[in-house]
């Protein structure tokens, strides 16, 4: 399957430019009969849409979801949902200069190498931008999951270069623009990033995703993995250089006897395992985090060579965020839920009547402790 | 496209139970005129195979190799090739107490849920004796990816549970069962394992492999990225929770002007990257890193429920790795193959006779330095 | 992979209703560096499109197709092509009476069964509107195939109801709205078509399309042989219940010596085989022949049920085209040529740098005689 | 996905030669819970099998099926069951005249040029013996379909060669090698078979195949049809040259008041249909048709060129079956099974929760007659 399309039973293909006429998606293989409006997914596409605040991109975007079909009389039909969203503010002179330069830590020559060319303007098909799709499809998945099988999916920022950020609460994490579960630590996280933006440089990120709810039996060892897929969805994000499961690399240095997470009747006694064990789903948290790597396009000057090899040095001063890592946060929601959906449907293929010997062991005993916090 | 299934256009379908007949797999979409013989293949299932030391599995598996077809006078054809490998030392009563209850921290409790029965023996299709299948199929694009691109792929064991190992040799890889690439460590880590096992516990551990010689161009954005796929087939091996490319986790605290690769025309300046940039290689070593868990196989006694719920205890007494970390080496080698073949093939699909407008750029530029050691 | 994808490495992947605000597709996987301008598509699109003669249905669609992504400054860039239809001229409320009802012959009845419930409005996804998506598709393949291997694909009706059309020139083809290759017939359709109309009725068709120029090699025993995967494409397009490759059903009472077609180093003495042999194009022409059944939407009264299981009677008064075999050619040739295009890319990933052991042998002997007349 | 893999859900990847150590397969996805012994699918392979009459090879090959994974305790476990076949009675001297010539119709040539290379031993890949490994897949999805669906499948020879076979019965189809279903004709059918085969030549013949019992709602539109993918899997079947659906190539001349299947509360009145409308299952038997060319191996000298393009001469002299198409109907058979079980499992993925307005229409009315007899 080309590169461009995502899932295998329920499939989203992407397409579009930063500075083209638009970007877009077609939803594959939606169940019929899911409520669904241009509200339901604006609502998430304006969590993630630029200029927020002014610790992202000023770009100008209401990033306005057009349903051109799949949707009947409010209800998913079962047919392709075709997403349209218009670009509206491209200033592609900004980008004059790096026609001909590579920006280090960029797409931009290896997409010149595959190619042979590349649309320069904004970045083109390497650009976040491309992102607003993925958090488009995940709206239908995240509605589909919370309806047919009341999972609930949420993101939170861990830490905004050196600061880390504790976790205090879900209902911190909607009330600033840095999706910080922790609203105290807000006016520092602020303060650095003021900083950043006049110093012309940008900053990595960690963030965590958690799925409450998914049942027991969701994933198609041995390579279809619940966790394989999750891998490749957060590392598909742009910008994205680690992705863990549960507890990690924590997992290098612990012993079998500690991270094996043990089973009562009443519940597991920890989630080190985050969720997943053999590839499949156990009915506890889906814990997944992400390393963000810094924005490579900086004002900072740096050295790089031009189309015909010659050295150079570049600055970037287009529109950019300082910290992709900031408005990251619902597109690994996004992706979760469009792995989740996939798997969820995969699984009622293959294993649609099936009963298991026994009733799902519940997420966690009361009283136990994972070990990482219980975030939902 | 079902679970056990790899790839796109180059496939490997795998097969087969820990106690089962046999293991095996069929790799569709080899390139027609590769010498290959089962020697070939031998050699690298040999490295992986288990009973080599005292710190693995002392299960007796020669893990013969048979190509069962797709080969023509010791030329691949172009048709299918069937690898199989029979079953030779099961010892299904070891696990006769394991058939009731669940291991803590094994897919044993995921299986039954999703599936509503398993083949308890060995572990069943959840074992690690069937990533033997990966490290055959893996053999054949190793071999290709060598001789068509001259893409080698190595790699090592960078830290056992707490002991962090330095890098110093390729040549010390391949001269101690924990393919350490430092001689100096190995008697610190046989000691540590010794007392591991005498513990009756197990232990993590964290690999990094490294393709030298991979072109700039491979990789389909922006859901076939190259390091989407290659965090898929490392979060697919048994055991791996976490998969980080160049620089991973640490892009967290740096900063742009730190981690974007500087470029000049005598080669890039750094490697944070870890040779991927918009999910299409640089032409950089590609630099993966994964962290295994601990063993859920140990001789502890842990708390779990048997099949109908009720409360017990589990403890392991058949021959398991106490470090599945230790013999995990080739198979991430292998994985890492598997993906780069597959995305070879699908770059020429696409771009086949694209010529880019510049030379590549050297992998490293003399006295350069990348973040990690740059191994090959 | 969702059902609305088609081809393995350059994909299509489509949406749209009928009635709805748009039809369109992202076509994924395109070779970066052809030049492609909305014109190119339009032609084809204006050949397929309806109300250009009173044979086919009035709606007035203007088709006119906007490249929203993977095009810039006129070439191709790698990435995924968005093509978006606006629909302009739905009267939905011609269609008022069927929304309770199930037509014979139609898919209205299976789709409520599949979806529960569906678009009535102009028949939805069902609509042969659906096609122009392919025709636009396949206007790329064909431009790529035509440029990078000189592969020329036609098409022409052959039969129209109990009318046979003997072959008599490409050039007639383009010169009549029912694409017969022979315009001295065309009073005798025309006659024949507005009898047709003033009973209420319909009627079937038979098509046939010629890829001339393919070069040996394509297809993918043995699943994914180019013979199955044409018989697929053909057998997707609305109304088709009959797929022939070559000889087609003429094979049943041959004998082998008759039917095997010999070789000469000057080529060819026959083309029974319709250019594919063992799933494989052998360098002559590759010959289709489809059946397009009588377009179920008719004035005449028919028996039927309506949703709540009552018996009914049903006819149709809204737009039709009474034989959607006359606008099925481009969409035929468009069929054909989007799998020969995903071929051509499989073959050149699997087997791209094959040097076969000898020449092409020429397509056909001079003075051959196939047992079809070679139409190109 | 590469060539050799059938299916999106439940797959089928094939493997092995003619003359290679073995044929088999990997079927995954399969549902778990399905009882399952070799026996079930020897009981298939033997309805295929060659040696049985003097009219079809006398290659003696028992077809000893091993499961080799995926089944535990008789029961199927929801993981990858591989099958394996080894060939016994290979003779690859008979066709060491065929090492260097193309025989005229047959895939020699083709693969030739495809792959620069090819097993000439038996026909390697392209051998007829490779559909026995579809038959033991198809065994499976088979068993599964009538024990979950009720669905049976059955297939029978409608003409050989210029004797058409009205007709009969079902139970006449088991009595005869060529699964003709009117024993009356079976002299003829033998004396005719008799002397073609004194004769050194071939011939073709016609199949149809009939699935009942298919619940209305299976099929993908628009690409995963459920006829689409119908007429893929037949053509994918060596020497199919044509399939039809329902009336197929007759459909050309019918009107849309003749075509058109009327629904009443009883049933339908006819199946021009062939059970499928708009790709998806109306509840109606599949009734699909097929023609199989003469078999391109025959006694008869007939000119060709040699692996340097040199004019020649070919006769064959080794084990064939002067007319594969007596040993196709439990290929097509097995073929109809692996596409309804795959589209089964995708409809459940997708709806599996639908609840249609109405309930099922009956697939016949009383006293209705389609346009072919109603086999089953």
């Amino acid at each position: 399957m080309a590169g461009n399309t995502f899932g295998t039973v329920f499939t989203v293909t992407s397409f579009g430019e930063s500075h083209g006429p638009a970007i877009g998606c077609v939803v594959d293989g939606c169940p019929p009969g899911l409520a669904l409006t241009e509200a339901d997914i604006q609502r998430e596409l304006d969590r993630r849409k630029p200029g927020t605040s002014r610790h992202v991109t000023q770009r100008r975007e209401p990033d306005t979801v057009e349903i051109l079909s799949g949707v009947y009389e409010g209800m998913t039909t079962g047919t392709p949902i075709a997403l349209l969203i218009r670009n509206v503010d491209q200033r592609s002179k900004d980008y004059g200069n790096l026609v001909e330069t590579f920006r280090p830590g960029h797409a931009d020559y290896a997409y010149t190498m595959k190619y042979g060319r590349r649309d320069p303007r904004g970045g083109g098909r390497s650009s976040a931008r491309e992102t607003a799709v993925r958090v488009a499809a995940g709206a239908i998945a995240k509605k589909w999951l919370r309806e047919r099988h009341g999972v609930v999916i949420r993101g939170f920022m861990a830490q905004l270069g050196p600061i880390e950020i504790p976790f205090v609460s879900w209902e911190h994490v909607e009330q600033n623009p840095f999706f910080a579960p922790n609203l105290e630590l807000v006016p520092e996280l602020e303060r650095f990033m003021d900083a950043l933006r006049k110093a012309g440089d940008s900053v990595g990120a960690r963030l965590t995703v958690v799925a409450r709810g998914v049942p027991p039996g969701w994933g198609e060892p041995v390579f279809g993995r619940l966790d394989a897929e999750i891998a490749a969805a957060m590392m598909s994000i742009n910008a994205v250089k680690g992705v863990e499961i549960g507890d990690g690399f924590a997992v290098v240095t612990q012993r079998g006897s500690e991270h094996g997470d043990e089973l009562t009747p009443q519940g597991f006694l920890s989630n080190h395992a985050g969720g997943i064990l053999g590839g499949i789903s156990t009915g506890q948290d889906v814990v997944v985090h992400l390393a963000v790597k810094p924005t490579s396009s900086i004002r900072l000057e740096r050295r790089s060579i031009d189309l015909r090899g010659v050295p150079t040095t570049v600055a970037t001063h287009g529109r950019h965020d300082p910290c992709v890592g900031i408005r990251a946060t619902p597109i690994a929601e996004a992706m979760l839920a469009l792995v989740l959906m996939d798997q969820a449907l995969r699984h009622r293929a293959q294993c649609g009547d099936v009963v298991p010997p026994l009733s799902p062991v519940p997420a966690l005993s009361p009283g136990a402790t994972g070990s990482i916090p219980s975030p939902l």
